[in-house]
């Protein structure tokens, strides 16, 4: 099944997206709620709407404005340095376990949404990722057992401004500014992709400029691996998200120069058989205040 | 003002702190909530609350099981490599920008609640840190006006698992372990501590043996420059927390061996003008899962 979180004029929804069209789950069954987290759980209520959505309304996707396929996710932890070339192009070593870092919610938004370049720096970066969100949760979670407790997949591009991740070892400055990561639009089920989501080609855009192309095989830490080793030190719950790492190509890496994103821009991230997560770049001046109203 | 979030007969309520005795404000006044968030969210609350609190019943401290300040914080950012002497013991340079990374909320725990040795690796490490919870939230924060920020200031023990921090330069595993983090209990409104609550004795003990001992005005960045900082990158957020990083004598530094938590010890971080934050150390094997039921 392929899952669309999005805005209509009747309030946030979830969607059943077949092809061009889809059908509005949350007004099929309220309990459905406005994001993946009633799919996810409550296993069993997917069953339940299928035979339903057979026989409603469609709408068409190009309709919806996607929203956070997980609202408010309790963890974001993301992975660098997953594909051997990209470790080469960053200077590091192959290291023998994953570099695992974390994104606050602030630094996240759907699809579709403003990409910000910040005011303080134009080193804005994209990183086409395969994001795993997970199911159902658990701690010392074996690889063997591992992808029962993937929800679905999605894309992120785990935007990065390069300058501050690099201030010091620590990358979470550079990896956390408000409005860099994009998430969705689509979330596609596991039975709807190979085992691992892996073989699939993923690649990052700018117009018809290709700037990462490579495939989501050359993970070296796949999906199983990563949950085994982030539910040895912690807790995994339903909705929290997983970000796989990124294949070369980024922009700080490109010969001879950077290739740093600029507002006007969009940046495209595909993952075959998930869809394509679109970011229009902007300069900080022109985006909202996230600060709430005091 | 004091407070102390805690676990009565009645539930979790908060408590206006005086000595060995304490005010229930949530029985004073239900929309006090049970953590700080109501008195966060709510700045005139507790003006309100002043005159009710003199005539109120009073019940022991020792009475109340402490909670978590706030319950459910949406961002947990630490600082590692604040006092130039814990620098010099891990073999780190002085850097030029704080080193920062996130704990997330299976990471943390109420003080007096149980600090979870791991069974994958016996390096448990104290760390003695001053934590803010900030009140209102913001973006570009200058150093000016930070202080206007701070709701108030309470302690943390950023226990760590060494060897899993070490794993790769990205320190999230080792300083992520379920329930390796405690908050609390008391915590203290600005105005009855120094400015930026520098100039506090800090310290970690085991019994009578003293592990660290240090006062928050040996910190490079400080709470003004901390939220200068960090706010330049990410919008904060009401009851999001910020460690300030902890002094020399961590236990992978002591000589001639470190020296690691083990189970059966009750480790203490005291902070002048704060509390003591105790956790007593227990094996994994005998610690409650995390795991919701299926």
């Amino acid at each position: 099944m392929k899952y669309l979180v999005g805005d209509t004029s009747e309030g946030t929804a979830v969607f059943a997206v077949n092809g061009e069209n889809a059908v509005n789950l949350t007004a099929l069954d309220p309990t459905v709620g406005s994001d993946l987290m009633g799919l996810i759980t409550n296993p069993g209520l997917a069953d339940s709407l299928a035979a339903k959505i057979a026989a409603a309304d469609n709408v068409p996707v190009s309709s919806i404005t996607p929203a956070l396929p997980v609202a408010a996710p309790g963890t974001i932890i993301c992975m660098g340095l997953n594909y051997t070339d990209h470790i080469k192009e960053g200077g590091y070593d192959i290291p023998e376990y994953p570099a695992l870092f974390m994104r606050g919610k602030n630094s996240i938004m759907a699809a579709g949404q403003p990409m910000v370049r910040p005011s303080c720096s134009d080193q804005l970066d994209y990183e086409a990722e395969l994001m795993l969100i997970v199911g159902k949760g658990g701690r010392h979670i074996s690889e063997q057992n591992a992808l029962d407790h993937v929800f679905g997949y999605t894309i992120f591009n785990d935007g990065s401004v390069r300058n501050y991740q690099r201030k010091t070892h620590q990358w979470t400055p550079g990896k956390n500014f408000d409005d860099t990561g994009a998430i969705g639009p689509f979330t596609v089920t596991p039975d709807d992709l190979p085992e691992g989501a892996s073989g699939l080609k993923i690649e990052s855009r700018v117009g018809s400029e290709i700037l990462q192309s490579s495939n989501t095989a050359n993970m070296i830490w796949d999906v199983r691996k990563v949950i085994a080793t982030v539910s040895e030190y912690t807790t995994l719950e339903a909705g929290d998200l997983i970000a796989m790492g990124t294949p070369p190509g980024v922009g700080h890496a490109k010969k001879p120069n950077p290739r740093w994103l600029k507002p006007g821009e969009t940046v495209e991230i595909e993952i075959e058989g998930i869809g394509i997560c679109a970011s229009p770049v902007i300069d900080e001046k022109d985006a909202k205040s996230k600060v709430a109203a005091a």
